[in-house]
């Protein structure tokens, strides 16, 4: 009998989760490298960023995911190197593992386009550390308010800045004016919450330009009914402690604000310019890996490339940086290598991205989903939201505790989860 | 009309957040300041410490629970230094608040007796901070050994100690013992949890002094069940990054270890050496303030230092630093101050410890109670627990978080907030 083979999988999110679960019945050693020791839902992370979850409730422990697949490994781990003529990988302490198929599904970080000093002052939502970090940004803003004598500056703490007119941006935007206008009420005494501020900066004509436009419209009224004013087709030029400066009109304008976050751009995880060096494969603007049709990379057809790692080009259309895609490579991979290995009947030589429809929420009760041609809003899309995020949650336990949650939010206005922690908490800002 | 005296209360812990709560009716200026937003169950802590429950189940944010107390102000702050005479005090920030009666209450932290260096090595449990930073350092010595080829080194990675045996290092010890024998089973490839050796150093004749004799022989026996060593008459004389080294019976012991937990002794905030300083007021050895009988400072009878931060003696002995006896006083603070502001029945001149009993938990199901002379111990004692625990917890939403979240843990042996985050995430230890 010969040995199995190796199949190693780098990133526990929804592409290289996916890909890992599918494999369990394969006569093959699975091998899945993380950073971190559990699987993020990134859909809810800007609920963990706004005090309405805790960060447990959207994370789960890859090992006890995997515990039962017998046949694979975790291993806490980054990846420094990859060897692709000695089919081997480096990690960061040193270790080296040796594969015989490669599944790399990454991710992405944020995109500051160049303007890398811009993350210190607008910090995006990637990591639950990105979130308890945002978190504490917004909450001591509306603390140090509090303690502000002076009018003028005191509207100046409350007024937040949000780059990027996607679901993430709009989901963030509506939850602040949740927070300012609900959340916060009566906790204050020298100020009311609900003069806060919320600025939304869309580069493009309307805000989730992936949605139809009456549904951007829509999610526009809903997101102004919370207090946040949106103002597209504004091109953020400066980012500094206290302002931010954008283009709009052929004019500059600039907003006095101490907490500005970022959900404008993404950047591939850096283990693509890694694969490049080492086999030649191009990569897009945003670092991203092209892959060819069946998520592989020319020249090298044991080595695959997923989720917002890569690039995929469908009908001339990128495949969205989403979690339903992310989902669909990952089985796709496990397909394709259940072919390769265990002689199953052979996928399609081209993945194919099934676009399920997209949503967003603003808020309680609405939400706008685009699925198709067809186009929801309202309470109705609000509950397919809810449901479609608690089905897809990947523990058990997450969902009821999310439910739970969520069921308490909704009655009391409150969002429980609103700590300020972190190293910072005693500095003043 | 007069102005309203203005009560100041510096600390949302159970002593000044009680406090505050019984003031609500009172015609006064109260503020509360504290350096963080919310008020922690700290009886729970070690349970974050062990991925049993996420932060925020036991932290309320102070401003959510006292925003209905019209007369109440929250104030986020650092208390710098206090001028008696002119009856002020300064905040880090730089800010003044005058006060007519001033009511201290920022607890403890911990008390390496001198040796300050072993904090780095050996972190103690106060904190949120603190909870989750043991909480990386356990889950990334199991992450360690499953990547540890040398099987001695393996098992040196996965040797914790626990100093001191009190409620907090006995709970401490038992959660690390279920954590190794139940909830990490058949998550590791390369090792088996279940080998993982804890040691709780303890330097008196027994863990539980406070506790009944039986009671402690059944704490031990319930630990020693979860692979727990528990070593009495055992000092501590070094800690280093790699191991512990300990007198007992006259020889010196070393145990290597890269993980160690301090639950030894407690310090008085600092904020008593500053009330020293500027009163001339006694503080006992660990920085505790020698109150007089009604928790004034002798020469200040509008100063009063409650819980943690002040040294009560009743009956000869020392009322202890617990969650109940931080209640009481600050319930009789209220009254105190409901006397001399509002006229109301004057309360007893001497503040009354009244013990309604102490209890500890090991693991699932058993716990040992100690109520009066009546000593619990078992099944019975574990729901006793549970149902005063959960009672006790401020918020409702958080009643009903840590039911379900306990419900979850006892069903499945899970523990599903076991999170590997903050800073020193990817370092290498």
């Amino acid at each position: 009998m010969s040995p199995q083979p190796h199949i190693i999988i780098v990133g526990g999110g929804f592409a290289g989760l996916y890909a890992a679960q599918n494999l369990a019945e394969l006569p093959a050693i699975v091998t899945l490298i993380d950073r971190r020791n559990f699987h993020l839902f990134q859909p809810l992370l800007y609920q963990v960023a706004t005090g309405g979850l805790s960060p447990a409730n959207i994370a789960a422990p890859l090992r006890a995911i995997l515990k039962q697949q017998k046949n694979t490994s975790v291993v806490l781990g980054e990846v420094n190197n990859i060897d692709a003529r000695s089919q081997s990988l480096f990690l960061a302490d040193g270790s080296c593992y040796s594969y015989d198929y490669l599944v790399l599904a990454t991710g992405a970080s944020h995109n500051y386009f160049g303007n890398d000093s811009w993350e210190r002052y607008a910090p995006g939502l990637k990591t639950i550390e990105d979130a308890t970090e945002i978190r504490r940004r917004l909450l001591s803003a509306f603390e140090a308010a509090e303690l502000e004598p002076d009018p003028i500056k005191q509207r100046d703490l409350i007024r937040f800045v949000i780059v990027g007119g996607g679901a993430t941006g709009v989901e963030l935007s509506g939850a602040i004016g949740e927070i300012a206008h609900q959340t916060l009420k009566d906790n204050f005494r020298n100020f009311d919450p609900a003069e806060a501020e919320i600025i939304l900066l869309e580069g493009g004509t309307r805000i989730l330009e992936s949605f139809a436009p009456q549904l951007s419209e829509k999610a526009k009224l809903a997101l102004e009914r919370l207090g946040v004013t949106v103002l597209e087709s504004s091109f953020v030029t400066d980012i500094q402690s206290d302002y931010v400066s954008f283009r709009r009109a052929d004019k500059t304008e600039r907003i006095i604000t101490s907490c500005v976050l970022w959900a404008a751009g993404v950047q591939a995880s850096p283990l693509g310019r890694i694969l490049a060096r080492e086999t030649g494969v191009s990569l897009d603007r945003a670092g991203r890996v092209m892959v060819a049709s069946d998520l592989s990379i020319p020249g090298h057809d044991n080595i695959f490339v997923l989720g917002d790692l890569a690039c995929v080009v469908q009908a001339g259309k990128q495949v969205p940086g989403v979690a339903p895609a992310a989902m669909q490579a990952g089985a796709y991979i496990a397909k394709v290598l259940k072919h390769r290995i265990g002689n199953s009947r052979p996928p399609p030589s081209t993945f194919y991205y099934r676009d399920r429809g997209s949503m967003a929420t603003i808020g309680r009760s609405l939400a706008v989903a685009q699925i198709g041609r067809l186009s929801l809003s309202g309470f109705i899309a609000w509950i397919a939201w809810l449901f479609i995020h608690i089905m897809f949650l990947v523990e058990f336990s997450n969902r009821i505790l999310v439910v739970v949650q969520w069921g308490w939010n909704y009655l009391t206005r409150n969002r429980t989860a609103r700590l300020i922690t972190g190293e910072n908490t005693t500095e003043k800002r």
